[in-house]
């Protein structure tokens, strides 16, 4: 049963791969979690299933993405870079005055082993700019393998890089990341995210060499 | 003694705190060093500290930068961002066709806790453009501790990213890396720089939250 006191999480674009593996962690752990996608049925089917995959009382929904913004407490934006900015466009009265995370990690669409370079620095800022400062953009989870995540008792060999303007947001950012079994760090201010995000590329060059699927980053030098 | 089978290394800037760290470590390593400096004077006076630190046969030479450039196989560039581009155009006729290592991290003159945006994308792109095809630069280095680097039989808690285009030349930094006691990957192309260089400025605000003074990544998830 998930815990009442908790915020309510929905996952824009939670029918892909790192969406689901995150709405899993985080409904094993109690929070209330609301699929969201551009097509309502797909996310009741993927919530379905997680729920399945749960073993309990179901916890997960699925709704389109701006009635998922609409009932969740905050927002996590889970989308390919090319849906990025429509996403945005359409939930973006309805995500005011709420967190915001931003999981978008976007790729060179010629080498996915490139940075991809955005005028605007990258896909947090675009996020934060776009919005407007009454929402709280929090850029973080961009580098988790989803088949860590859906391992749901394994503690994340990755750390998470969290980046924002709001030191209250990435406090309850970094909280959730605990609740999903992995360690993050404040990585300073939204002009940050271009690190989380173009590491994304930077992982996938060690993982084609090592021939490997879950590169990850630890930081090291500090206590954890 | 140095080892005569090696290439000469020459670190451009090497009278600053992380050119030192490098140069005694390579020199440990049985590495001709020289250190380059605007002012061939302080460049001698490094060298003779660091011949004192090494405690054997004087194996570190100080030069100006060009002549250090000039008599070097391998030139590494490590000056403060400001210095970068005279810095880049007083050696640029020297160094062709030779490797060149950026470990130039830009940070925001306002803010060193926030990554500075370059025009370019990154130092490592600024350097790559300006010297020509001809030379082969590669990013890398930039995250590496001076406490840690200085004290010599330590194995380093920190892995270096290497960025460039040219494949041998990053396998050349990779092998000078483990030289250095370094774990060190192969990051992607030049491009990618911008994460290593980035990534100062998120270890920066990790340190000052943890107050600890030497924050690195591990690269985890690969065999190392």
């Amino acid at each position: 049963m998930h815990n009442a006191t908790l915020p309510i999480i929905a996952i824009l674009g939670g029918t892909g791969k790192e969406g689901r593996g995150l709405a899993i962690r985080w409904a094993h752990a109690g929070y209330a979690v609301i699929i969201g996608s551009r097509d309502p049925d797909r996310a009741a089917a993927t919530a379905a299933e997680l729920n399945t995959l749960l073993g309990k009382e179901p916890i997960v929904r699925g709704l389109g993405n701006v009635a998922a913004a609409r009932e969740c407490d905050i927002a996590v934006l889970s989308v390919p870079y090319e849906a990025h900015a429509a996403t945005l466009a359409s939930i973006k009265e309805t995500v005011q005055n709420k967190l915001l995370i931003d999981v978008t990690a976007p790729l060179d669409p010629d080498n996915k082993r490139r940075v991809r370079r955005l005028a605007s620095g990258s896909a947090g800022q675009e996020a934060q700019q776009f919005l407007g400062e009454n929402v709280r953009v929090v850029s973080a989870f961009q580098n988790v393998s989803y088949t860590h995540l859906a391992n749901l008792n394994e503690i994340l060999d990755c750390d998470v890089l969290v980046c924002g303007n709001d030191k209250d947001a990435k406090r309850q950012v970094i909280e959730l990341a605990r609740a999903a079994n992995m360690i993050a760090f404040d990585a300073g201010p939204i002009e940050n995210a271009v690190v989380a995000e173009g590491l994304t590329a930077v992982l996938i060059n060690i993982n084609i060499q090592a021939k490997t699927k879950s590169a990850g980053i630890h930081i090291t030098g500090v206590p954890r």
